[in-house]
């Protein structure tokens, strides 16, 4: 035991008026709801790099935390994991993720790096023996190291695309070791700053390719999770390529890896791509590449990607409806991709923030199952396109233009507008929140 | 002749140096540029509905514009008609665009309707004949009237999906009598007000079927324009799915339309979705589904479609580059999809709104063609990238990251980022610009 | 009684657990918390224009609602009313708030506008003996008629100043007449749409004299209420004047209106310029200009002024918060300046909206009630800023950079950071909402 | 000589049609318009933050830049004054700007700090001895440190607030040394992250105090430069107090200092609080406060303060001629708050992004200049607002609503609007760019 959390205990489920700082007031993880418990329908995972290796810094300010693990050696990436292990205790975490930079140090040559990464990996497989949290995902970070900064797979220089796949590799041996259920691709860095330098055709190419190999990887090694892509759409570059989950979902069309690879979606990086969140699940449960979350909110008034835990849990029962009625999460979870503002300095803070987020995350999921149980939105969804149901209509799908011009005007069809009662289904959904 | 442009004399070229408010300063139709006249290369149209159906409204306020036009019968079509080949002629335009809805009244029924536009398509056939003027392409109004308030083809009724298609029908058969290069659809309300009363899935699959039949009646009657859709995220909706160019990519792959259907941008709608304008033009041409533009800015500061005519030449040169690159239009050509501030009243504004922006255009495109000319910018592209063209880089591209892992190590790679020189090439196109 | 909302019964208080359509869950008028009945604290207005005015337009698309007084005569106007109080009826609203265009018809000169004015006020004053709905405030539409694009105090043309001046007498003579508590202007087109034709010094002499003939009148004719800006940054115009709160308050300081006008500040306004509506709300009570409220969101990823019903209680209770905290409302209240969706087209959405967003306040308002009574979040607050109370930095104020900097050597300060605990609040504000 | 730049020579003037990369094809320091030398017109300042101490991070990467200087002692701190003297050379750069931070190494204490900076005060003053180039203005920086992570003048620590006044105390006493023209205040860190925390009305009296503080050690030691606050709404903090030019004289004038601070605007921070730049200019010289300019644009589609150098020069071109219209600068000038994209990893990049830089505002200034001297554009300004010269219109301002309302009446007023013209003025700008 580290004395890093000293004094805190292991949070408990209190009850709705509990008034302990340190308490879960909706999360209680053997509730069950919709025949599954909590734990298993919201799946949270705790972020290792913004938890432990983040320093607080900004755009105009550097470093405000002050960890005894913040050095650049295995000690300290021991001492680090320690840490982490504690805070999963501490929340009872299922789950955690992290990238092959959060976890150990960089060495001198790429083989160095690698040989951290899996002595760090047999320090966490020797801490989850006797832990009950478990990975929910694994990634390479191809972003913060100078040599990224023009791209890692969409890099001009083949050299990088070499060392972005050695990378690749290295993490997702790391992730199938740990008995990851997932591996994720953020393309931090697969995007521009001009278009003046960019060539769009031969970097997306790359990327097509870069995918691929991932996914013949998989498929070679007999890794069972799920290969996820992140999408967001710009920051750091001015204009990343896997923007939304449309786009993503082009490209993977384009490439035939539309039924090997799905998303992670982030509710910050929606906003920034002009979506709201359950847009974006939604969009992707139709299109059948649903995957993950990563549950941190952005400020509708920041234009930048704030990262912050989410609080309200209206918002969130949105997100959690379209997963629901989406069959809920196979491989995925809800990942906390959220970093404390660089002003809440304590131990105590952090605790305090995962248990905040996963508290609105229940909160909210349990309304979404109440709604979806209740049948009020659903029902009203299907009368609204119960016309599409005659036969007449279906017919009409397989059918030309010709033909159903020549019976708009036999029929002297004029359609007529009927209410859209938007603000009574927001009404409805007010009832469950 | 009408006496709404009474005063008004055709606007001819007169070089940089003329100070008549009146004339084309770089706009000169004759000049050759990369072998290619200037108006061969610009193609420039006028958008019927801005220009002569708008009333100056906005959401806050009513009609500002009094035109003698503003009825709802067929005598004020056909002055409506006149009036717009006058100001045609007065600029030389080689195009138009139309709606049905700006240049017929709306009938009692369907088929008055469709009678009332095929009455006008003869009067601009009539026009035509002894007009310069070609149709660049029709479009059917699928988002004015009340019975489109919830979607034309993604509708919930199927009935105004009936009705949506037998109003395409009659306006693509009308752009092919009129021999019209082209035919867009816009999908104003092809989105959603909320989620929450909203089928995804459903909608799209109408969606796609939509457009097949589009494509089909286009080979049953031999129409040999290209069809396109016109990308917007937002606005009027809250969501539209033509979201952008990437978007609209994944959609026509879905339903197997890729070689079928090519896309419009307009260079405020790239902008509300998050994207600059070259870049979506850039991207269409990677994709292969470069077709047409509406050359209309947004203004950066409104967060709404503002339909501005292009000012900035500096700005219009790097789409025109990006289009001269792709190989400059086929089909397609430079729409003014623009409308007149509401407080710009006079009949002169009108001219000297298109005057000003077509010099814009031709001022960008010029410089444009400059500087693919010179040479520089894609010189300094291609060494960027001079790496992938070694044997061993395309080899890898075949590989594995097994292999390539190996190689990493065995070869110790260690990649050293080279400057991207952003500032130099923008002070190489300011050379130009 | 007219029949359109034939069906549709008074709504009462119903508790959390109803389910009925039109009932209130929260809103109880008569539930009293920090000493005062709710509709005391809450005083909600409905806003005459948006419910009984707009026709559903929207930049591409004309009228989706069909109302039986849409018509331009004293007979209609007459219907509205009598279907306005009806609804103000059935809500039990304590109050209404109207412009001048939005209760007569434009007459063929001022003159006749005024007494078709004066008639309708006459009509009102008759229906207002009988119900309990009082005038929260009342203004003048400078915006909507052709006459005003190019603003209305701020017009190049002194005539249009004339006008705008005879309007708004007219207005306040009328908000005088029915007992109204304020008086309110937005500048909708108080502003410009590009720079190049505007003088904007002349311009805010022209606005500054404006408000100070406003002032001078209200005591002249001894009007009791509070004169009230309605701050927004844009749209109309592409830049407003009166842009927020804080340049509201630069505007007053400068003309030495600072203690005579207030500030009616609208959710979504705030939004637009990028501020949240509690900052807003706070800042004008700092500054001690803090008037009403128009309690309507816009859409988070709309550019433009939405105005919607308020939907989400645990923002909404932010905003009451900083009203609780800085005494309530005195003359002012919370006005729903909002809008139906334009696909609401049934009478029961007009009722079920402003359930809805009563609702929505009122739990929002007694969420942060109970915050307050607790304490707790000023209690943090007070402790964070405790060391300000030290006589040495209340001294510290009053002296003087050289001093103060051998103080700083002299005793070797090194101030270090403390935490802002923002999560922890966070989660305190989550135990009441 | 330091070998940085070994191999660039001093950059010269050399016309538009120079192809050398090096070189000023606009700027010609001795070019005069409208009476004075361009370089006397434009005064150029170097920032010595972001082309000297920035490492080029964003907030997913680290350092990509590698600069010989990059070490934290007074040898590295006079190096890396050595390479700057250089560039200021190479540029002939008439001025420069600086904070403490960027020239000296923090010290263990505050008093160590102090003494670094006059160390590095008295190296400046000798180099500047041999050089042309002045200092424009000095800065304290508040932000990067973390004592400064909640405020300095508003910082709820009393201390804090003691270290930031003996902090700007010693910043002035440099600027003062040196000779600098103005003494600039930004408050990165004068504002918020969250409102839970925070006590608005304390807050802005601290920031008042401190800034009459400011005012009155100018006085004492005879400081004749120009105090200026340079305006941003946000970036780092979520909402900062001195938001934009509006707000910042609101609060001058709220703490009586509107006649002794000016306002030094950033292109850039009036486009994030929702202004062009001219307007913030215009306004700025409206009310009698425009000091002077921070000539760096941010991207228009990234939603933080992308710092980037200037490219578009008819953008620029309309800030000049605002500022030309006010009287050029006095003591302000054109600084480059504009930092490199960080992947331009050259010597030469900085170089050629200053050059690119100062090239597009000459040529800016230029044009405004060739507008102002036209007439054209200030014709048509009188000519709209004529009526407001006329004798009535005037006498109307000194009358009341009532006189008003009667004459309205008495002579029917009905005026009629006037063509705004906007399209015209554009094109008219067009001409000269
Ligand atoms: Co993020
Ligand atoms: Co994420
Ligand atoms: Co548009
Ligand atoms: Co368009
Ligand atoms: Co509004
Ligand atoms: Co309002
Ligand atoms: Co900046
Ligand atoms: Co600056």
């Amino acid at each position: 035991m580290t004395d890093f959390f000293s004094g805190i205990d292991k949070v408990r489920y209190a009850g709705p008026d509990s008034d302990a700082e340190l308490a879960f007031r909706w999360y209680d993880p053997e509730r069950v709801v919709m025949g599954k418990r909590l734990e298993e329908h919201l799946r949270f995972a705790v972020a290792y790099w913004h938890s432990f290796a983040w320093p607080g810094g900004d755009p105009f300010g550097g470093q405000t935390f002050e960890r005894p693990w913040f050095a650049d050696d295995m000690k300290a990436a021991k001492l680090k994991a320690d840490v982490a292990f504690e805070l999963f205790e501490i929340l009872d975490a299922p789950f955690f993720c992290f990238h092959d930079a959060d976890v150990r140090p960089e060495g001198a040559t790429f083989a160095e790096s690698r040989r951290n990464l899996e002595e760090i990996v047999d320090y966490f497989a020797g801490k989850m023996e006797s832990s009950k949290t478990k990975l929910l995902w694994g990634t390479a970070n191809l972003f913060s190291h100078r040599r990224w900064m023009a791209g890692a797979a969409t890099n001009p220089d083949p050299d990088v695309f070499a060392y972005a796949a050695a990378t690749v590799k290295s993490c997702m041996d790391a992730t199938h070791k740990l008995g990851g259920q997932n591996y994720v691709l953020w393309g931090g860095r697969e995007g521009y700053e001009t278009l003046l330098n960019t060539d769009l055709g031969r970097e997306s190419e790359q990327a097509g390719r870069f995918l691929s190999m991932v996914v013949e990887y998989k498929h070679k090694i007999g890794f069972p999770g799920t290969i996820l892509i992140e999408p967001k759409p710009q920051e750091p570059t001015k204009h990343q390529y896997d923007y939304d989950v449309a786009t993503v979902y082009g490209f993977l069309k384009r490439f035939g890896l539309e039924n090997e690879v799905k998303v992670n979606i982030e509710q910050g990086h929606a906003i920034l791509a002009g979506h709201s969140f359950e847009h974006e699940i939604a969009l992707a449960a139709s299109l059948g590449i649903f995957g993950s979350i990563d549950m941190n909110r952005n400020d509708y008034q920041s234009g930048w990607d704030t990262d912050q835990f989410p609080n309200n849990h209206s918002e969130v029962a949105l997100a959690y409806y379209e997963i629901l009625r989406a069959g809920g999460f196979t491989t995925g979870g809800t990942n906390f991709d959220a970093k404390l503002r660089r002003q809440s300095l304590d131990p105590v803070d952090l605790v305090a923030a995962h248990v905040g987020g996963m508290d609105v995350c229940a909160r909210g999921l349990i309304a979404a199952a109440a709604m979806l149980e209740d049948g009020g939105l659903e029902r009203m969804r299907a009368e609204r396109y119960a016309g599409w149901d005659r036969p007449d209509a279906k017919a009409m799908l397989t059918s030309d233009l010709a033909s159903i011009a020549a019976r708009v005007e036999a029929e002297n069809l004029d359609p007529q507008p009927r209410s859209g009662r938007q603000e009574r289904l927001e009404n409805w959904v007010n009832r469950f929140v």
